[in-house]
């Protein structure tokens, strides 16, 4: 049996014309001889407005409560595409990630899958049926509706995809595919065909919300395919997958962007050792996620140390660190909200030095001042004021992405 | 522990501000001493625009997967009102038709409960938590979500009462209880106190609409109170419940009426044994459920028999009938959809005589035909012109039930 899974975003499904649309991409496959296993989100903006409704109830909703409350989008989903198979004489069976069997751990609104009991949903095909599967929830293993966060519907296509066998993951949703950079924000931006797992994680992380980098851990570890691509368009679209070492590849793949983040500096911290460990610990141990990291050299025996976090945990990560600077005598917290980071991500940066020098070189160019630096083999990330963001976009992709040819000109430097 | 089953109907829970009155009925039962099982509906008008999101889809949805899309609305209700809950300070938890074992059979949009395993709700309850359960859905015996049918919701309610061993079922609607007549008809109609079982169930079976038949049925079996009432204004309601046959009762009840049917007539059907068997037999078989049949004399070796049907099956029903009056050799089928049926119901008209007469004769003194008449032993049901019908109730609820002591006068005629 040679099986496919298909998701489809809310974009997708928002409205009968869109589900008649997604019914004919899965019976393209189903013709192809592909068995089909389906998964789609809530239709357009349902799961906002789920929200609203909540939040205009309590300003701190239970997490069990709100996860009933958005699992049931992608349930009418599910239905309302069946029953478009249906009519056009296709026979399909929808399923609920509890009946799919997504078995999660208790996190509401962020669980886990723990492991997909995928029986149903395997008879569903090997009797020739379409299977529908609703994106985004599970069954925790305290038998309550679990949700698995936003893009969780991209973890299930790809979790699915694996332990069905699949023979890639197909991701539709409103753009054409993964691209050098932002389209909105750099108009010479070119759709990639092929970006290895490593690049798309670094890319997912650094601010492109094309796909949820948990799919494509997923998709990493278990050497799954992923084709990323609009159920609008016949483009052809971004293949996310592995790319042999001796393959050519350009040295840059993609400039990103992210203003979701807000800067936290301590001042005057003690400079002894353990110092770093326990404020890291102590906010990790309050689930507040850091990302980069800056601790300057030290002066008189204190050192600065700056941090970013996502901008919706900025307000209880600045009280926790107030609370950490007292514990240990080091001075003032400081909270910088108007930043925004841009990064550079090429797996060639690993072998080709100076890369990291001519970005810097673009943004001095422009006068944009760096106010902190990161990176990792494949990825370059700086810190900039975030009024500056499209213009330093604009100036990295035009250093290194230009032109058609230059992608892989790069090599020679 | 002492259990309160409450149910709240879609417009009980259509809105925030609705959804925390219901908060308030609930958190008033148990500062009463009472361990509360909520059972809601889905809110407002949502069931009507799923069903309408379907037939945009498809003309002929399969039946499965429009329980899977109505399941949803239900699902909304419990996750919000038990975020209420939370906000004014109280531990509940919702479940779904399924989380709270209501157990179905495979008769998928009108299924039965088969049994209820109620292990997480009494968990819930002993834990001094409230219970919010979703109406009118269950799992079936194959592990597919199923609805009750239209009302399903009182049925859930009325179910789990039982299985929980409540003192009584509370049923919250938009109206006030049970009325003598429908007051938007009849002005002058009185809210009943006290209404039998079985009075109830003729009165649900013969168009009244505030309660369901089947959750009647399940109270009358295992002597479940039911107390109906506004969730909108503090009216005390009416109790539906055992009345005890020595305790002093009126002659008459309530007048209702029934605009849904229309009436099928076989003519020249041939006159010999099992024939109306065959002929309801094969309609049964094609689950068309029949109302009133009568049967005119014989004439020269063959008879007319007409019967009534809902309006929704009257089509079928048409159709069927040609089919079989073909095969009996009988006369032509016809149809007619502009009737109603007007029903007087007291469980105290089987000892006192001359109640028919006095119906027929208030029909007579306005110049309404009676053309179908049907009698049981607490009810009368005639059937006359649709365009008559309001003029018919009230004519009957005055010679009935016109002056507030008259309801206990009729026990002297």
């Amino acid at each position: 049996m040679k099986i496919v899974v298909q998701k489809f975003g809310g974009t997708s499904v928002d409205g009968a014309e869109r589900i008649r649309n997604v019914a004919r991409w899965i019976i393209e496959r189903k013709h192809e001889g592909y068995s089909v296993c389906a998964v789609v989100s809530a239709p357009g903006d349902m799961t906002d407005r789920l929200i609203n409704m909540a939040y205009e109830i309590s300003k701190n909703p239970p997490p069990r409560e709100m996860d009933m409350l958005l699992s049931t989008g992608e349930r009418i989903s599910i239905a309302l595409l069946c029953m478009a198979l249906h009519e056009m004489g296709e026979e399909a069976v929808s399923f609920t990630g509890s009946q799919a069997g997504i078995i999660t751990d208790t996190s509401h609104t962020k669980a886990r899958i723990l492991e997909i009991k995928a029986d149903r949903v395997l008879d569903a095909l090997k009797k020739g049926k379409i299977a529908v599967v609703a994106g985004f929830q599970g069954v925790s293993v305290d038998k309550d509706v679990t949700t698995l966060g936003r893009g969780g519907s991209d973890t299930t296509a790809v979790a699915l995809a694996v332990r069905l066998g699949a023979e890639y993951c197909e991701i539709f949703t409103d753009v054409e595919g993964v691209y050098t950079a932002d389209p909105r924000v750099v108009p010479g931006a070119k759709k990639l065909d092929l970006v290895s797992y490593e690049e798309m994680l670094e890319m997912a992380a650094t601010g492109a919300k094309v796909l949820n980098a948990r799919s494509v851990e997923f998709g990493r570890v278990y050497k799954m395919p992923i084709l990323v691509r609009s159920s609008f368009t016949r483009a052809s679209g971004t293949w996310v997958r592995e790319v042999p070492e001796n393959m050519e590849r350009p040295v840059i793949t993609a400039v990103t962007y992210d203003r979701g983040e807000s800067k936290i500096t301590i001042r005057e911290v003690p400079d002894k050792p353990g110092v770093a460990a326990r404020i890291f610990s102590y906010l990790a141990n309050n689930n507040i996620n850091i990302d980069m990291i800056i601790q300057n050299i030290s002066d008189e025996g204190t050192t600065d140390i700056s941090f970013t976090v996502s901008k919706e945990d900025t307000d209880i990560a600045y009280r926790l660190s107030e609370n950490i600077a007292r514990e240990l005598g080091a001075g003032a917290v400081e909270v910088d909200r108007n930043i925004a980071k841009v990064s550079l991500i090429g797996a060639g940066m690993r072998t080709h030095p100076g890369v990291a020098a001519k970005m810097f070189a673009a943004l001095a160019e422009k006068g944009i001042n760096i106010e902190m630096i990161s990176t990792s083999p494949i990825k370059i990330s700086v810190v900039i004021r975030e009024d500056r963001v499209e213009e330093a976009v604009r100036a990295v992709h035009d250093a290194f992405l230009l032109k058609d040819d230059q992608v892989y000109e790069e090599r020679e430097i």
